[in-house]
């Protein structure tokens, strides 16, 4: 299990949002209150839109909270729209490739949980990736068969549609091998301009989600946090647990839900996952 | 393009193999002579059989010359049958998953070479891996695919048979997808008893392949040579290229060849793929 | 912080010790109950005698629980004596000759705690470490400026006089610069053949430091433990912490104290530092 | 021993100079033409300034050409002034606290050579250095060392002086202790203002250094080539050896000098250490 961040409002620089002591998402992979698992010390990355438009990555296998170089660089991108995720491995091997957030072309995609059973079905799901794209994955987690699997099923065109695909195959080849449960976990995807997350389990038990209340309210409850003003007044921050230290900041993002955070504004909707168009043979 | 060396005979320190300036894998990391790459500086691994019938493995995307644990293991571990791989990365991330030597269950497998067109029938030789080994695969590399393309083949029952097939189907899927030379190199495989090791290359032209002559002849020629005294009568190198300082100590193994290294003797052998039963539909 | 643990008995594959649900020191990495930190992911270190006087040591980065080369040497390395450390960093860089345990010709040295105000009187250590000396500190922490103190105050012919002479300095210039506690921790120490352990505080509320009962006993209470039949009669644990499930295994090791345990018995002795003859002028 | 690289100029991406082919200098870090060492593959580090007066640094000890990290940030990273480094060790620990370039401050400090009998006179220096500086000293080269010794004698106030008496301290030093030639290599150093370049050694054969001649010229015989277009016309690469495709565009630093790239213009002075006062005690 995992914890991640995603923002996406005006430019900040990524220390701000990853350090400093209000809105500390470093801290928490070393103490995590609300995980599965309260260390998530098996490796980090970050993915941040600035020159171009395909995403930087930069992802290492050592904890977060001693990492030099992730200090250095967040003390030096600025950045509208970055993705942070701190992992703790659950029978992937440690690696750099392993790491989140993944990224295709100008897509970011990340994810807190699971895919139960997943040794049983990746061969389904390798299969099931556009023969296009198969050569680009690499790494072996169960995250990135998502991913491509959801780009298969058109994330580009239509992410809520893609990911509901993509669940939904996950759903019937786990169930199909006898697992009760196949998916666990929370999700966000970005292309650079929307962001999506997702929460969602087959159990109906997800993974936590949270969301910041909106900007202006927020900075009439705190107004001596510098950060607040900082940031624009459509600014969000998407969490897997609530950080730092602002009550009443968060807003959880109801079970089997999905919210979009755009240009042409934000929309919180439930979601459901689409099986395939036919039970597998 | 990589270098590697396996070693069967008598029990030995692995440092008096891999340090000792007389036969120094370690220096041949930086400076190959032979090989299409002179630095081989893109992790390194060592498989070496001791306690009980699995062997162990070390592996490690730092360069081998500046391991300093690499440097502790060999100078306390004692092993009759070890392999020690150094690896030019071309393609593959650089990443342990993707070190030789690669294990399953009591084999070790190694290659110096590469599958021309991997991309492209990635998928065809993943697909062709029995579905219960499959889920074993943890890199990306080719050597990994064909390895567990030898095991589906049968690797454990007849080794140069199911070698033979591996590279068989490679070649033919290769030559499908319009790649005129699909395969290259030269490889060890082992079952921590006997020793086989390969030199094919569809193209006719392989990497080098040496293996050292005779203890007993060398320690003749050699008589200063305390490693020589050091090892049984039987002990045997086989590297990508000579190492030390010993000229005259090194056979080459003919192109389109294999040699077994056992216990019921020693055999070198002509090596021809051979090609699936019917063509790809 | 950090955790340790030093075994001195009959040979024993190092796995048992390190990984058995009954006495897992790995798992103490991410989740120790009685230090001053729950996670000790910023590195590791094994240290161990097999072949030659010298030891052996392996050291990483990486937390221990995620690291498949540790998993992989205490699998195949078996020895009589050998001591493993967890790190928790504070203050200096996580990098491996950071990591405990350090090595100095035969000697081995490991410590849980710290130095308050190292940087106050790290040059005057530094000072005070035999010039012959001086060129093999290597890293940067207190612990590695203590060792070389106590080398340097004659380590190998009289361990705990040495220690007593080395905490005793840094008690003296820590004081002199305002420091009110200077030392804080425990500390183990090996020539090889005998082990040497301490605990002590400037403050008198010292880390905790526990040895394991004597195995004749704990044979007689945990009779289905095959590792406690696998052990010589002599076999001691000593650790930061109790480790595993064998409660009533344990014995604290009294504040202000040290024990030798060693070929010619064991003795627990009460420990107190010895000033420098003069005042630091 | 080791390549750098330092730009001065306009605000460039990053990857534009490392990795574009006409200027690649993580190409020369697997294969270097006139050093000492062909292969710097032991860390690398690089520095910039960006976001504030103190700069960034990014350092790893795997080598360069392969690290994925040091691609992504290269790739988002504009600067108007930085620094990068490969390394090959010679003797100190790969580490990352040992990779170049070294921070301090606004101050930018690199090497491409050694201290003779450096660790003879490794206390000396260390001794030397200010008290009030010394606990800042992180890693174990022979380069942070000189660094800490400039830092002290005033580099801040003028590099020139500064770097002369270091070098004059530690040729003093070397040489009581019987080294007959204790300096060699190439020094860059910057506030993130200027920048400055010395080229010297005790024995009159330096290792080589470069920089391009002016920006105006090169367009004109390079009409084709883009960078050149992109870059400011005070634009000025330093390097340890010509990189690239553009013979004719480098000017080699005459043995015994310093360059200083500033706002204020630019100087080639003739260079020579100063002495300390009185020969040591």
């Amino acid at each position: 299990m995992c914890r991640w961040l995603a923002y996406r409002g005006s430019e900040v620089l990524l220390s701000r949002v990853l350090y400093t002591p209000v809105l500390s998402m470093i801290d928490q992979s070393l103490r995590s209150r609300l995980g599965a698992e309260t260390t998530n010390g098996d490796g980090f990355g970050v993915g941040w839109y600035g020159a171009g438009p395909v995403p930087g990555v930069f992802r290492s296998v050592e904890p977060a909270w001693n990492n030099e170089n992730l200090r250095e660089l967040a003390g030096h991108i600025r950045s509208p729209l970055f993705f942070t995720h701190v992992r703790a491995a659950i029978g992937s091997p440690v690696q750099q490739s392993n790491c989140h957030p993944f990224r295709h072309d100008r897509w970011l995609f990340m994810h807190n949980g699971y895919i139960d059973g997943f040794a049983a079905i990746k061969r389904d799901m390798i299969l099931a990736v556009d023969e296009s794209l198969f050569p680009q994955i690499s790494g072996t987690t169960d995250t990135e068969a998502l991913f491509y699997l959801a780009l298969t099923f058109g994330l580009a065109d239509d992410p809520p549609e893609a990911v509901a695909r993509a669940i939904g195959f996950v759903e019937a080849r786990g169930r199909s091998r006898g697992v009760q449960y196949p998916f666990q976990g929370t999700i966000a995807t970005t292309d650079g301009e929307s962001l999506w997350v997702f929460r969602y389990s087959s159990e109906g038990k997800s993974r936590s989600l949270f969301f910041t209340r909106d900007v202006r309210t927020l900075r009439q409850e705190y107004p001596d946090r510098d950060v607040l003003r900082e940031v624009s007044d459509d600014a969000r921050l998407v969490v897997s647990e609530p950080i730092g230290d602002l009550p009443g900041a968060w807003v959880e993002m109801p079970e089997a839900s999905y919210g979009v955070f755009g240009k042409g504004g934000e929309q919180l909707l439930s979601f459901a996952p689409k099986p395939p168009p036919k039970a597998p043979q």
